[in-house]
């Protein structure tokens, strides 16, 4: 006999490998690259698994955890939660078993989706430790828990129950995790403190104890007890839809004819479509969808993706809305007490490879925000931070790929993470996030995530930018203002005073030399109340009349009192506006809004406007918006008008174009008066 | 019957997950994100299997690469190759099941490891156009070839042959893969022809033909006919063994002792540490291996860690070697003309994880690069190049971490990727690179490994800096000399003539002023030869003997020719020395050597070392490294003693003292001799 040929050799090699196997070996893959990380790991997705369970129950999240020091390089952790609890049956395959699961086939949003997460916090501890895993779980049917001891038998990726008994547990449902792993213990950057702080933000439904392992106890209270809208399975949408995807949909469907099929096992489709896209095609809207093969089926996708269908459900999808956004980021940086908080962005829920998904954003400014470090961007993906791969993840690259420079930021070449006191909130909910590794830190490059990311955050760029010049047009005027008001009566003093005049009125060098009106408001909270007096002065030549107006946040209206009355309101939008009285140079108006006692709100939280004046005349108020639809007074109409016309032709003295010496003359004449 | 809890609906979702559904979902993670990425990722499995497949049988590799439009957004890409072939029965698990292959058991340098890649490409394939792969495979001991026509049912992850035949085909033995998918075609960063070009720089043993849809064919031809030592398969190394690891090593060790387990089936203990260690755990030698557990395995392995152990066997790996890593940089830029080269680093062997790996680094500088941008980072794993995911990538990290403002470079704070005119090119090889995912695009964060990409960068970066720091001094020296050469001359020329007297001997003002000996060395090439003259030019005020040395790359030395014949050589070491006739002032000596025509060298490969003069008063070349184990003539040692003793006592003129009022006086008083 032969010896054997270099092929032959080589496929004596061949094996099939497992799938525990494969990521015993590449652990860093799941999150377990180091001592550090997989301590994080291990926590994240025990409380991932608990967050999904109690909402799929409908319960609120009530979750511990524990870790605690085994040794060296040894820590025990333990996650118990108040979720509906686990089958007997099911605890070994859900916990001792990768790629197995209740949430990948389903088309709809979670935290876990790929079945591995729980299993690979096991793998490792058994890994490194060779300590089973130690799993407490009851249903509310049952009278007492299960404990079961679980390891990995890693060459068939099976469970091996090590251990089992039966004991009394003092609550109606729940569930309990505890690993004994390798792992360090940090807090601060990417540490399980950092991880339970992200996950309240924007799981402010969720009440989290902590206990580190000196003993130290974190609570994050619950911030709302409203559970999140439950997320519901949805039909895959055809957008993206792949041809093979198509057939095995065709085939396993059990609907008895080809429109059924579209209508009902796609989402999008409507019947009217769904007939016309079968004629185009040249089949019958009875055929049985498992008949339908080869090149017909790429006939049909291609024409569905030519039709017109209806945008994809949003029903899979559980945004977190923006006022808890904010309220989740004023939770965690109220101490630095930043400056502005942008209005958060919640786009409309778009589609990509037939599943839908969604981006929100929000962003913070200045403060005790450091101003001389890169922003700080806090990444999530269906309420998870992600903590890792920052610098591979495409919220990062949508963020770099954006020129801040256009809104007031330092950034080197237009490109990279600016630098400066913000700090941007990115979160993208969908059905299926397209993570860069089963580890879940970074989400993949896709042209309809990254262009949704970047929309939103140009949105809040803009409302920054917004902020930045006012603040810049703020500061300006607030220098020219103490010029003016402080030093020129002192000259005019001083003057009068070695001249022997009395002393002249400078109202008329002060409006035409500022010839702005200012609009300052101020909130003043006191346990009475929250009370936002805005003062209006005049610092123009000539008489004024105004209109006034003001956007509250809709939830707070109800709640808010005016003084004075308001000349008009619209509730359902939280506006109301005022005919101010006619305000001769210098002349000043009030109005105030005053709310309950602890109301959650900062100035950036009221928007004003004003009508019947130019916007170079204006400080801290906006030109109204095009879109309010209100009917304003004869006065004010001819008064816009009159300033419209004035601007047009270069009338009235802009900032740049004062001309002292005029100024001067008009004083002296009013002197003379 | 009551309704079923809600435990009970989630536990009836509970579904096993075949690895060929959940990679079909998450393609993103092996590397097709989008349709430029899908077509790269697909041309790279299978050029990496052709590789890896020649590399086993020592063939020497000749790949053909062809892609061809196949309809929109659907190409053909078809690489066959003259590899050892694949026998019929493997054929269709090696193709179309995931997790199988040859190497993932190995402890030795692969590209593949995984036995994921092609398998993907083939699903990806039959997902987005729903065509089956083709595979023709001939063994060298078969008269005929297996043509395979494959898909892969993805609920069972198991492959299904579509068609079978067999063919004559005109070569002895070879593979070559078809596949047909959804996919977009590019030219430049992130393409096809980069990955090609790359894997060029690094393969120079391999010949690789590309043709690109437009039929432009694209040759990549063999710069070296020598295969890359072959990588062994290695035991595993108890350095960062995990004690789950170790457990499972016991228990299938077939070793009649534990001594013999200890040394046979690890790698770097020898008979009598592992005697030690065991006698220190309170085990015996002859123990089966199979019967330690729990405290005992645990104890073991704690001793083992503390134990003097070998280091790790390099056997396992095939490093590229500083020689062709300077070839293959020179290949890809040489049309950029780099002003530097710096000497490759190779660092020695190290082991993470129980797996031995090492760092390569190449450095170039200058030219055509833009100095404008971030610095260039070519990455390759494994002779594989790297494209994507720079930014989750552990070599990124390790160069964004060092400061490079240290060694010449512009870097914003300190840390990130540096601007300049700059390319590295780092490659780790190990017989297990954690990859963040399976589409092995990015390596994960790992301290040793950091540790050793950051040293290697750190020795590259030293040469960069002597480079940036010898051109500086040149150049300052050089209008130095432009000043002092041209117009002294003139200056005194005018002057005599004013005065009218004869024009003075400037010889001791310049070399007052210049005090420095010039090291000037050119790069000549002709269809004659390659010649390199150096000038040496004593430019101090008093004579000078002075001893020249020269290295030359080793393996181009035996054809070097030198003028005049050198005074000892060290031809193993590439190194040749001169005891120069002694230079008065402005006294000029030179040598020459001269290479054969074609000979691939830089003024860079040779370095230029003097003794006899302190390094203060040199330019052009670097005082003698300790190291050289060279007999220096008396005359020699005397004069570096004399120039060591001048500069302890501060004596000479150093560049920063030279008095120009007594140069001038002292010129005068040539004058008048």
């Amino acid at each position: 006999m032969s010896p054997p040929s270099i092929a032959q050799q080589l496929a004596a090699k061949q094996r099939e490998i497992s799938v525990a196997e494969f990521f015993e070996r590449n652990r860093q893959i799941l999150g377990f690259d180091n001592l550090q990380r997989a301590l994080l790991t291990t926590v994240k997705e025990s409380v991932d698994n608990s967050l999904d369970a109690a909402e799929d129950a409908r319960i609120l999240p009530e979750i511990l955890v524990e870790v605690s020091k085994e040794g060296e390089d040894r820590y025990r952790v333990a996650v118990t939660d108040n979720g509906p609890g686990i089958l007997r049956r099911e605890i070994p395959n859900v916990f001792a078993r990768l790629l197995y699961g209740s949430r990948f086939h389903q088309n709809r949003q979670a935290r876990g989706q790929q079945g591995i997460g729980i299993s690979a916090a096991v793998l490792y501890a058994n890994l490194t430790t060779a300590r089973p895993a130690r799993i407490t779980s009851k249903v509310e049917e049952e009278e007492a828990a299960h404990v079961l001891e679980l390891s990995i038998d890693t060459q068939k990726n099976q469970p091996r129950v090590v251990s089992e008994d039966v004991v009394l547990w003092d609550r109606p449902h729940g569930t309990k995790v505890e690993l004994v792993l390798k792992a360090k213990y940090v807090r601060g950057r990417q540490s399980a403190l950092e991880y339970l702080k992200g996950t309240a933000i924007v799981n402010p439904h969720a009440r989290i104890v902590f206990v580190e392992p000196d003993g130290t106890r974190v609570t994050f209270e619950r911030a709302s007890t409203e559970l999140p809208a439950p997320s519901r399975e949805t039909a895959p949408h055809p957008f993206g839809l792949e041809l093979g995807e198509l057939g095995y949909l065709l085939k396993a469907s059990k609907r008895p004819s080809l429109v059924e099929f579209l209508t009902k096992d796609l989402q999008g489709v409507s019947a009217r479509t769904a007939r016309e896209v079968v004629a185009s095609v040249g089949l019958r809207t009875g055929d049985s969808p498992s008949g339908i093969h080869g090149e017909a089926q790429e006939r049909l996708l291609k024409a569905l993706h030519d039709a017109p269908l209806i945008a994809p459900s949003a029903e899979g999808l559980s945004p977190i809305g923006s006022m808890l956004i904010k309220r989740g980021l004023r939770n965690v940086l109220g101490e630095l007490k930043p400056e502005f908080f942008a209005p958060p962005v919640s786009r409309p829920p778009k589609v990509r490879g037939g599943f839908p998904f969604m981006v929100e954003v929000g962003l913070v400014y200045g403060g005790g925000l450091p101003s001389d470090q890169a922003v700080q961007i806090l990444r999530f993906a269906n309420r998870v931070p992600l903590l890792f791969q920052q610098g591979a993840c495409a919220i990062t690259g949508a963020v770099s790929n954006l020129d801040w420079r256009r809104y007031g930021l330092d950034q080197k070449g237009g490109s990279g993470v600016p630098v400066g006191p913000m700090l941007v909130l990115v979160h993208v909910a969908s059905t299926k996030i397209p993570f860069t590794s089963e580890a879940k830190e970074a989400i993949a490059e896709d042209p309809e995530l990254d262009r949704e990311v970047t929309l939103a955050l140009q949105a809040a760029a803009r409302h920054l930018r917004t902020h930045l010049s006012r603040k810049s047009r703020r500061e300006f005027a607030g220098d020219k203002f103490a010029i003016i008001l402080k030093i020129l009566p002192k000259l005019a003093e001083k003057t009068s005073q070695l001249v022997g005049k009395p002393v002249p009125d400078l109202t008329p060098v002060v409006t035409r030399i500022m010839d702005v009106v200012n609009v300052e408001s101020r909130l003043l909270s006191d346990p009475k109340g929250v009370r936002v007096p805005v003062e209006i002065t005049n610092y123009t030549p000539r008489a004024r009349v105004l209109e006034l107006f003001v956007e509250v946040p809709p939830d707070l209206f109800a709640n808010a009192g005016f003084s004075p009355a308001p000349d008009g309101t619209d509730a359902a939008l939280g506006r109301a506006w005022w005919t101010l009285p006619k305000l001769p140079p210098n002349g000043r108006a009030q109005v105030a809004i005053s709310f309950p006692p602890a109301t959650d709100l900062d100035t950036n939280d009221l928007d004003w406007y004003v009508a019947g004046i130019d916007e170079a005349h204006v400080l801290g108020a906006d030109p109204l918006p095009g879109d309010w639809d209100v009917r304003l007074p004869r006065t004010i109409v001819e008064a816009a008008e009159q300033a419209a016309a004035d601007a047009a032709a270069g009338g009235g003295t802009s900032e740049e174009e004062v001309d002292y010496d005029a100024a001067e003359a008009s004083a002296h004449a009013a002197d003379e008066e």
